[in-house]
């Protein structure tokens, strides 16, 4: 268990999982430039927005505006999260602007129901028909799979079955796969074992941990897939986002505590943390309320002393 | 690494740390009230005040009153911290409301002075006459070090130095020593190797850690000395308290957090959770604002489903 990796990639979801989630529309431009600081601050993987209907999300019916406008180191893995096909017809309009689509169903029956109306066999046949025709433009895509650590609705969801998810994403053509703690109820110890198993059920699939902060454990569950050997996350700048349902769930991890902590592990993340903390600085502004981030209040550690 | 401990002891210090920290002064009535709910909860192991002067901390000024009232099975450990040999001497007054002291000194020599105004074997001295002074009296002595894991004005702390205090403070008299982390500067690889080094190096000394979530790190900190074999913790019920200088910094590991991950990882604590939430919520009612820990926001896993 010695070892943790040397590096880690990190996919910043906050321009889609944040700004979607917040009750007010951010700006458009406001988001441009927003995007534009985390890319400056050396992020390599962004998910810059949803292709959803206007009208269900209208926080990101400006898709089509962010994705034409914001202009990114060409080393940045530009994705957007795709609902469904109607939704990766209209990205495919802009396919020169993006690299990688995201798409996603959810571990449990009864979330995935609620969430998106459908069954998981239903989600399952939609991505399969998504993934081909992304494939097919030279998209690389990844599925996420929601509450694969529990659910507030059916509980416990075994093991076996999140991994039978994963291969069958796997074999629609996502080369891979993030497992979402969406409501918070991972601990460590299950992590752990999630992924030691999953890295021996899914070969050859790049597997990403995407954990929340809901019950103040998100970082001890990266801690905890680090040492697993997983060498991939998803967070959110500020701490923004997460699942509207249930109420009083938080957001994801903030990116900016986790570059921090990884750093003075010594795990080399690419991002420069300070230009990092200029975008979260930049977003609480914009929303004008305290967000969740640790290191927006207590600054990086300073060992200059 | 694959064995965590099956249980956990926890001292919570919410009464004494957190109540200090406050701008305003909690009246004695509900000081004495919230900490027999921490009994309730199952706490086994309360820091209830400080006898520390008046003038200099008047949040903590009804030390007797708050010692002498207060109502707290036969099981439950009481501890205060005691700064001086004077603060000593106002305690034995009260004899047999309490079990144990604890001292405290920094590990480095700017933060102790800025803290006390004194050097550290000034320091070390006056804890060697307070030791021997409550050992005489049958009491247990905690020896606890701030800024174990690095100092704000001095940075990086080496190992050798904090052990070689710990080994003054046991051959002192202190059967337990805490390692503070008081300005949240501590990482898991850090916390980790300090704890399996520790172990080595005080031989037949009770060791707990004293984490802060100034970064947001301080559960996975948590997890960290638990693979390094550490059993025993301090934490603070709401996520109170936290060391005043430097601004910004934030408390404790909140005890709800910290008791809520045990439990989801198998780690018995003897705390009934959900009562422990019921403090929680009390002392946040008492203090009129909202507190940081999660658990508050969140609620306990519900696994029902």
């Amino acid at each position: 268990m010695s070892g943790y990796p040397a590096s880690v990639r990190i996919r910043e979801v906050g321009p889609r999982d944040g700004f979607q989630n917040e009750p007010e529309v951010i700006a458009t431009d406001d988001k441009i430039r927003l995007i534009e600081l985390l890319g400056n601050a050396g992020l390599r993987r962004i998910e810059v927005t949803s292709f959803v209907r206007a009208d269900v999300i209208p926080q990101l019916a400006d898709a089509e505006q962010v994705l034409d406008a914001v202009r990114l180191p060409d080393s940045v893995s530009v994705s957007v999260l795709i609902p469904n096909e109607r939704g990766l017809e209209r990205a495919l309009l802009h396919r020169q602007r993006f690299h990688e689509i995201n798409g996603f169903l959810s571990a449990s029956e009864t979330h995935n129901l609620k969430n998106v109306g459908r069954s998981i066999d239903d989600s399952m046949a939609g991505l399969e028909r998504t993934f081909a025709r992304a494939l097919a433009e030279g998209l690389r895509c990844e599925g996420v799979i929601s509450v694969s650590f529990g659910c507030p609705y059916e509980g416990h969801i075994p093991r076996d079955r999140v991994f039978d998810i994963a291969s069958r994403l796997a074999a629609a053509g996502a080369s891979e796969i993030g497992f979402g703690d969406t409501t918070g109820m991972a601990n460590p110890l299950q992590v752990r074992a999630f992924f030691e198993a999953a890295l021996e059920a899914l070969p050859g699939v790049a597997l990403t941990a995407h954990f929340h902060n809901t019950r103040g454990q998100g970082l001890a569950n990266v801690l905890a897939a680090l040492e697993a050997g997983i060498d991939s996350f998803e967070s959110s700048f500020g701490e923004l986002g997460g699942c509207p349902v249930p109420a009083g769930a938080t957001g994801n991890i903030a990116t900016e505590d986790l570059v921090s902590m990884l750093h003075e592990m010594g795990i080399e993340t690419g991002i420069n943390l300070g230009t990092l903390l200029e975008a979260s600085r930049a977003v609480q502004t914009v929303l004008g309320r305290p967000l969740g981030s640790h290191l927006l209040s207590a600054g990086p550690v300073d060992w200059r002393g």
